[in-house]
């Protein structure tokens, strides 16, 4: 049985999306491999029998799994001997809080930091859907959007607190070893490095040492991964 | 063996502290009494033993455990056979990243919708020093910070998203059933119940429904309190 994963596809090698990273983390906790193919913004018809218009999307046989966190849920109960993603129902449950706070919190902050940075890593033909939709999100051109972040910075450093305040008390979100929460929140520093020079992190902060943990699993599956 | 909790003075009947209802209602998840002892900000003599200055303090025999975060695992690990608090190693850890949101986060945020309201429920002994050290934090008058509310509001709510987008999904924080990351994120919003008649949320926020859930457990631990 072997396993595809559809991500979101970018220029030359760098692929940012937070959510495929996710997945794809997720899947290699489970020790699984799939194969990666490739979606543009612009054509999504790789995707067409999902149902839906998002990646990441995994295809377990005649099964498609659309959304990352659903997909996370499947391979836990599809892969139950496997290394657990969650650590149990209270870990599944309190990965839910982690990951709403991902999405609503964490990465609108990243947004704002690396908006126009972005555009410079979609794919060729993707450009011009990806500045429209955003510029229509934000109601103003991506430079401008951009040109905010110096003003950003502090608020946006100190929104990671939880995450800061965490990792100084144990090797990862998940506690001793990773789990399915530090992928969450790894897909939204990789989505940066992968997309932007910018560095948003004080080089003292603790967070960068567990970016580098998380970066280095799985035979360095993060961290090889064309970025900055 | 009989539990004392130390607990924030308050008053009246109105016992607001955050760091004392979690811990309280960790205490009752445990299926456990303690005889309640209030401290003033005025007065931190009956803690003195505890060798800090803050509530909530436990005692357990001649264990003295200061820290709502310290106590919580204390009563995990003491009373293994109890209900579990979070549900396992996984759990645990990200019961923290959730603490670490609530401290840093949440509680910042409440602050800017009560700091004054929070003058009227304080011990009538601790209105001076309440009054000076808050204001020294932040650098005007309570009432001019707190008159700044309004304009607070959406973003207040807005950051309220984590705790939103989960229990959209779920009865609890903890999943099903509720565990040490509900009590945690129950003591900020009983905090401004027990403070303040101001009203944070809509009404049809889901987080109205869940803290009613939360509040009625153990017979109405939380509800039956003084408040709004």
């Amino acid at each position: 049985m072997s396993l595809i994963l559809y991500q979101l596809d970018g220029r030359d090698g760098y692929r940012f999306s937070p959510f495929s990273w996710r997945t794809r983390l997720a899947v290699a906790h489970k020790g699984l491999e799939a194969d990666l193919r490739d979606v543009k913004f612009s054509d999504r018809s790789p995707i067409a029998a999902s149902g839906q218009e998002r990646v990441p999307v995994l295809v377990d046989g005649d099964t498609w799994i659309s959304d990352s966190w659903a997909i996370a849920e499947y391979l836990e109960d599809k892969f139950p001997e496997a290394p657990s993603l969650f650590g149990g129902e209270s870990g599944r449950a309190l990965a839910r809080f982690v990951n709403s706070w991902a999405d609503a919190v964490f990465h609108a902050g990243i947004f704002g930091q690396v908006a126009r940075d972005l555009l410079d890593h979609v794919h060729a033909d993707d450009v011009d859907f990806f500045r429209q939709s955003r510029e229509a999100r934000v109601g103003m051109t991506l430079e401008e959007f951009q040109a905010g972040r110096d003003a950003k910075l502090k608020d946006f450093q100190y929104s990671l607190m939880p995450v800061r305040l965490t990792v100084r008390k144990q090797a990862f979100l998940g506690g001793e070893a990773p789990n399915y929460a530090d992928y969450i929140v790894f897909g939204g520093f990789q989505w940066m490095r992968c997309a932007s020079p910018h560095k948003v992190l004080d080089a003292d902060d603790p967070i960068n040492a567990w970016f580098d943990r998380v970066a280095a699993l799985y035979d360095g599956l993060g961290a090889n991964a064309a970025g900055y």
